[in-house]
């Protein structure tokens, strides 16, 4: 008997990675697709601007969606919701889906909430322990988990092994982010054909607050954020998916170069030790050609949830360079959220 | 009555902008062009796969090529010849010419030399009083002056006022660099579609060695390297032409954001100030737009001689981010030798 | 004294190429921008999203839009009016514009009446003759001229040497057609990336029956189409600017390649005889090397006003093949309203 | 116990595409990798630039590359060979194959020749007739099969159910093909990027004449050419894999655009009816969407062997228009000479 999930925002990008990380889930069964009131009631093959390559499953391409609505959970009998759904909506109507069941969100409403785990299985397993107290604030018998802004995703696992063991004192990164991020009418053809563009939207603010909570520790109930510094410029480049990041990464202790490719390459988190169904094997694919990671080339790597780190470099003592690679709808939106269902399923939060 | 000019590997991209760069200057006249026996013999037409969108001058398309050789300055008299040759060529080559007249080079081969200029007339003019003292050790009458890899041409201009009013204390930079960069044939069409490529052949190691000495001072007719550090990330993205770059900048002295604008809006160097004939004016051309410099936009400005500066931002204390932008074939190259020759000329160096 | 000219639809892509052709305008002077109530009332830096690479014009960037209407007319004293507006609004609009003024239209709306001019310049100057019947028939002291659809205009003018010296009996013809054609935000960098779309919203339409108009005679007040046949297939590719087209052309009288090509490079029409201050010269740039025109290199010559023809052809007897390029909103939208214009106001029709 | 197989040109973009198309053959077993001898000795992964996404096959990456050679069909006992090798080298290499095992070449050499098949399986099986002739004519015990140019393959598909219903008396064709058709090195991004070219070298000859052949009868051992016309003009464009041809064919008879529909849809042929493993079902994907077939989205469909047929309409009266897109390294090359193979063997030429 699988857990029977519902998908809020499914119309959308975000929405469609999750129909298809959830096709043959041996865990999860999509029960119901849910949208604003515009495709409500609308076939999914009708609602949807359907953007991948691969076609829209067969048993997808029919469902009548659901306009989005805690009522449907009880109708459906869900078990777990997904979120992809707008910011400015999302304090109210994730709340009220967490009320009776688990909410793994993409949506960065709860992310920096102190009862909220922001969470990345291979990183901060840990912080699922604050669910208890996240239910008992706010009389929930479900919760919330989000995950991360899509290039802080990407970012943060290779940071984890370089913060175990070398520590972190600052981390500067430049991102070269693809065109999916900004959704499918984003990014105008006429913006960025033989053109780059340096901003986005509330980004940098992301990047540089999210990597403080996920690294940091959870004592006694309460989160204490990581001490390190974390800089941000954020670039749009005519990449269709994958973000690009090149990181300097400044560490306490000093550090020598192959033992940092080790520790990248034999790194594995809770998700490959407990086998989830979507982590990737490695979570790190570390990269020894110059001229690697490439988005057109590894985006996809163990199903678009592994990161690719390549360019491995020590520029001087204790100052450590890397880029890293991961995609963004997949490791960085609805990938992240099904793998964290994953883990607190097999937690037995729910 | 104008100066005879050469132009050395006229055919290649860079060769291209210094014919552009050269026609109606009023003080130089275009009267040889140079390549490589393949193309020796040829009319410059048939010779040149030409890119730009500008058609052939006129009175170049005719012109015979004539083979790269120290007898064709002799042959057309020439005053200056400006080089963008091959690096494993250039150290005879140049200096075969540089014995008589004055080499203008693009080519890294003399950059670091103890006693050759790597000029940029905004920052570092003084830094031709070098040339008496190359002339004394090599015997030579003529002189090799030459401009720095494209890259860092964009970044040390926005340094100068930085360094000057605060001090500097480390240099991040993440480029993201055209295809033009890498010549005609350099990026495949294959390679770089829907991709970009974390990887630029010695580009790493030229922005981070470059910098000090151009940001260094003459003293007692040696260089003293500016004593930053400075660390580079290159990427090649699909972009024609203009280097992008986002740096971070920690100073020496804290600043407040509104005065660093001061300073960059207001900057002048040597070229503004004796009004040479391809100085831009201004040199940095400050954005305060969120989303700009954008490469198609911006990259000729000032004639493809200015510097585009934004997302100039105050991090934290004493760390200063930009994004900088300028044309890698023209202020980046060609456009550069020959800002370099009008300021030596107006200063009497030959 | 110039004459005084507005400009509806001035915040669009055809809009902006209308102000970038009348700055220094001999005979016109832009008094007055019209836009739909959303920009009414804001200066038109606030109101435009500028795209062009020049920067908006110093004299423009701070006038206010006025919203669409008749009694702009009026308070500006204005003696002609250029259209860019939506066809659904066109009807109306223009008509009341008309009742007073000259009105030279890029909207399809009128087009196709009886009593309306679907006018190139070059090709059908003497469809001006209708005017007088139109001003009869609705009781306007304007009047209505129309230039063609942005694929047709590109087409009509190569075919018309041909029809004059061959005959046409049928005309294939495949277009790839530029991302600006859509307006700014038409093409998302989604949906062109590594890719091209076989469809353009009635374009093929318009291309089959638009020449039949252009290329046809005025006799007797009454527009006599021509009688050839016009089959159509139109492509978005992923070009900034410029419609590029692969016409199949079956003549009436056999020819010999050169007689074409001779007959093309020499074409001039009215508005190089009448010397009219946009007009190209020549209006067809014919093209040897076999893989020209191409959009980026080639969609600017004659500012953007001649049509590149290349790739000529004898395919067999009476069959003839070339490729033309021609710049979308220049040639095949803003460029082509302005030469109306000029040829109206020197046939002295106001 | 499966055939043994080698691969001509292994290194090049046709090659990688044989090496995926043989993995995990159920008749045939790549045993041998050949190249020109500047990678002869290099193992495979250095000696090739592999361009495709997914990573060179475990057994393919370290297998030494073998310099093409007669003998080596000896050493290895192989069956059949694979050709990709450049035309001028074909005539005399192919050749010496075929003098003991099969031949399937990509290469244009042999294909009109009168005793060679140039088969596309699903159109004209019944011509490995002429391998009896070839190998009385020639004494050879092997044979030489060839498939078509990549843009004749993707064309003849759908034509053939045209000319078997309805006749066709002339074609005209508009191409907007891939970059990886001119190779990997082919097109500098330099010269594609917001642009297009209307040139491919050759291949407008060769659309003209294969498709004769192609659809032709054989009668009494001698092909008897279709006896319509073809014309066809062909242009580059910036996508890296999938030609899209725009076709207008002149049928005999005259039909309803339904019943062209319907025999596109429910065409198959041979290798449909035989099963042969690499046969895609069906040959056709018929397209009911206004912008479809679009290559990113379609290329792939079959594994790359469907040619997709959109936009199907009738003009006129015996006037069809359509526009199909096939995966040019798929079915208009590796893919199409391996399913060559299949049939032959099927067949027991071999």
């Amino acid at each position: 008997m699988k857990l029977k999930v519902g998908v809020m925002g499914a119309t959308g990008m975000v929405g469609q990675r999750f129909i298809m990380a959830l096709q043959g889930h041996p865990w999860f069964e999509l029960s119901v697709l849910m949208a604003s009131s515009n495709s409500a009631g609308k076939k999914y093959r009708d609602a949807a601007k359907w953007y991948l390559k691969d076609e829209i499953p067969a048993g997808i391409s029919d469902m009548v969606v659901e306009e989005i609505n805690k009522k449907v959970a009880d109708k459906y009998g869900l078990d777990i919701v997904f979120s992809a759904i707008p910011a400015e909506v999302a304090r109210e109507v994730e709340a009220s889906f967490a009320e009776s069941i688990a909410v793994f969100s993409n949506t960065s409403t709860y992310r920096m909430d102190k009862d909220v785990p922001l969470l990345v299985p291979e990183v901060n397993p840990e912080h699922l322990g604050i669910i208890e107290v996240q239910r008992r604030n706010r009389g929930w018998e479900g919760f919330i988990v989000t995950n991360p802004n899509c290039s802080t995703a990407g970012l943060v696992v290779p940071l984890k092994p370089i913060i175990d063991n070398y520590g972190i004192k600052s981390v500067n990164v430049t991102t070269m982010q693809a065109l999916s991020g900004a959704g499918y009418e984003g990014v105008p053809s006429m913006a960025i054909l033989d053109n780059l563009i340096p901003f986005i939207k509330g980004e940098e603010d992301k990047m540089e607050i999210e990597p403080h909570k996920i690294l940091g520790r959870l004592e006694k109930n309460e989160f204490k954020y990581a001490g390190f510094e974390a800089f941000a410029s954020c670039n749009r480049v005519n990449v269709l998916d994958g973000h690009t990041e090149a990181a300097f990464v400044y560490t306490d202790k000093d550090f020598e170069i192959e033992d940092v490719k080790k520790k990248l390459r034999e790194f594995e988190g809770e998700p490959q030790k407990m086998g989830l169904p979507t982590a990737p094997k490695p979570p790190i694919v570390l990269m020894d050609k110059d001229d690697r990671p490439q988005p057109r080339f590894d985006r996809d790597l163990g199903g678009g949830m592994a990161v690719s780190v390549g360019r491995v470099r020590k520029k001087r003592e204790k100052l450590l360079k890397f880029v890293c690679l991961s995609h963004n709808t997949i490791r960085g939106a609805a990938g992240a959220s099904v793998l964290n269902a994953e883990l607190a399923y097999k937690k037995k939060l729910f």
